[in-house]
């Protein structure tokens, strides 16, 4: 069994009202020190198998990330 | 200038329905060998200044993260 972890992340150049509304209100806050503040989707699984790699390939790009607007990046660790 | 991530976890023993809605539709495409799928936050952003960590610990504690039921981590690259 290997653990996996997903990051889905936003294409550059799409939008982020989420990540920019979070930016804002850090200012808010008083951290005039931040920027390019953008949130992605950090998904963790367990996953049984030989093909792993190829199997999370397939999910990230069906179902996990919309490859239309989002990147995805998969780490396997052992 | 760094660039900084911070993930947002939710605490174990916290129900992530989303998490289970996921994982339970990657088991209708065919993938049974998926399980303990969660959703997290993976916050990138840029920081300036000398303080970063602790700032960045700070943000993550007040706003980026729900500090009762979710823990989170830093990773600041130069």
């Amino acid at each position: 069994m290997a653990k996996a972890k997903v990051f889905v992340t936003l294409k550059e150049g799409i939008l982020d009202p989420q990540g920019q509304t979070v930016e804002n209100a850090l200012k808010n806050l008083g951290y005039n020190n931040v920027s390019n503040l953008r949130i992605g989707k950090y998904i963790t699984l367990d996953i049984e198998g030989d093909n792993t790699k190829k199997e999370l390939e397939e999910m990230s790009h069906k179902l996990l990330a919309n490859p239309i607007i989002e990147d995805y990046q998969i780490e396997i660790e052992g």
